[in-house]
């Protein structure tokens, strides 16, 4: 099955500690890269985890906060020095575009690529961009600001052909390609083979959603429902809930239950509070609502 | 001797790399911080570097490039969210404004302390700021766009007294602070005690140079005339010289010949390129013209 694999760049939150880095991830489908946020640090990161800048195409950014953006401006510097001429899809809430052409403006004169903004509705659930290889959906979240949760759809892949059975009916090559997309063969002496002797479905497409920063939100959980991983926010522990509620964050208690109401396969959290010197309680108290949580960190592969 | 201390906390270039971080920082005088360029990154590695982000009052930039100030924004992000009151100063060139203007527009609505600007004529000399402890003055540089030095100049200390001399002459303790100001002393029966018996002058005011980035250009040479130690960027080796004059940077051998020209005390050389994987070539180009060349790295401090 072709690769399918979540890097986790960054899992901090807003201050900077020297245990976590700003929130970003590259989602890696069929080899080409999606970034999701873009904090501080984010290139230096890539180099370390020997992401290759040459194949992203595609920046999701959630919402205007620094520490989901304000690597952007350095990425696409290094991405001009390194003589990209591809162009550069950033998309996100419509106030991200301002702070684009800002740096953009200021420090990108004469990049020899074009950067493209494509304004996201956060309040809705939306096809935000798709290529051959995915369909990239907008997730409301409820946060101080326009804020959007990314869910990544792959394309359903083509079914595969039951080699054995063409070769039994004699199929010439130049049919394989309608059977792929559902024909039946038709024998030289008229008789009909149906489709389904001479394909496999494909492996269903995967899903893979990411939703931060959000307060608990049960409205998201109807577009999460059977993805295979989801990313949510845990900040805070319930014993901080009130600051949660404040900041408009979710305690790791709230994550689970909402992997839990949408029945995802996987559930992996992250953007910790600079307070919590220890994960290991965020763990216990997902764990105890939606067992097996993942704990998410700098360098985190996740395979789909 | 009060402390004197330059801190490395980065010395690449444009371009990342695992091995160096961005330009950047911080010189520790009695006790007060003031930051030299913030480029990405900052922030974390003055967490990394144990320096307080409270005693750091002044950051000055060099010219707006992303390399020495894609870290402002987070840096004062972070500060506004440790709950800074004190006013921040940020000195550079008038382009530098529009930058700082945009990013707090962006991202600091509600932060709990003032922002002051203050613009640097980066074509001459002259004083930029100064307070009980220091003068901090601009040096011209010649590099793609406006980019000036900075000439860090320890306020001169009072004289020290001569315990001994005071005691002999049975000084009164009203009269000590007139006489480290430079008056004599008149015995109650009208003899004069010239200043110079009495007190031992201080050490002489100590001077560091931060010059970066800049090609070779022997105008900057008087500004730096004895100064303790000498920061100059030596991006390139010789055998790229051609490189370095179209990018407006200097070699290692440049470098050297402008602490030699200027009689500097000690030069350390960074900026470097990220080409470059071992900096001995360096070294060596620079020790051949000034001796004993130091290599800047991440985590150096050195002592005036």
């Amino acid at each position: 099955m072709a690769d399918f694999t979540v890097h986790i760049l960054g899992c901090g939150s807003a201050l900077p500690t020297t245990r976590h880095l700003a929130s970003s991830q590259v989602v890696d489908l069929r080899d080409k890269l999606y970034m999701i946020d873009c904090g501080e640090g984010t290139q230096l990161q890539m180099r370390r985890m020997r992401i290759k800048f040459a194949r992203l195409n595609h920046v999701f950014i959630s919402h205007l906060h620094g520490d989901h953006c304000f690597g952007l401006p350095g990425l696409v510097s290094t991405l001009g020095m390194l003589g990209r001429n591809g162009e550069l899809w950033i998309h996100g809430p419509a106030a991200v575009s301002e702070y684009v052409d800002s740096f953009l403006r200021l420090f990108c004169q004469g990049l020899p690529f074009t950067v493209r903004f494509n304004p996201v509705d956060a309040s809705t659930y939306g096809l935000v961009m798709e290529d051959r290889s995915v369909s990239v959906y907008s997730i409301p979240l409820k946060h101080r600001i326009p804020c959007c949760g990314y869910l990544f759809v792959e394309k359903q892949k083509e079914p595969h052909i039951i080699r054995e059975m063409v070769d039994f009916y004699q199929v010439p090559v130049r049919e394989l390609q309608h059977i792929k997309q559902g024909a039946d063969f038709v024998t030289p002496d008229g008789r009909v083979i149906p489709n389904s002797y001479l394909t496999r479905p494909a492996a269903p497409a995967r899903k893979f959603a990411y939703c931060s920063d959000t307060a608990y939100f049960p409205k998201m959980v109807p577009y999460l429902e059977g993805v295979d991983l989801l990313y949510h926010e845990a900040t805070f522990l319930e014993c901080d809930a009130a600051r949660a509620r404040e900041t408009a964050h979710s305690t790791a208690r709230q994550a689970a239950t909402i992997a839990k109401a949408a029945g995802v396969k996987k559930l992996v959290v992250g953007h910790y509070s600079a307070r919590y010197e220890e994960l290991a309680p965020l763990k216990q108290e997902a764990d105890a609502v939606f067992p097996g949580t993942l704990l998410a960190f700098e360098g985190m592969k996740l395979s789909l």
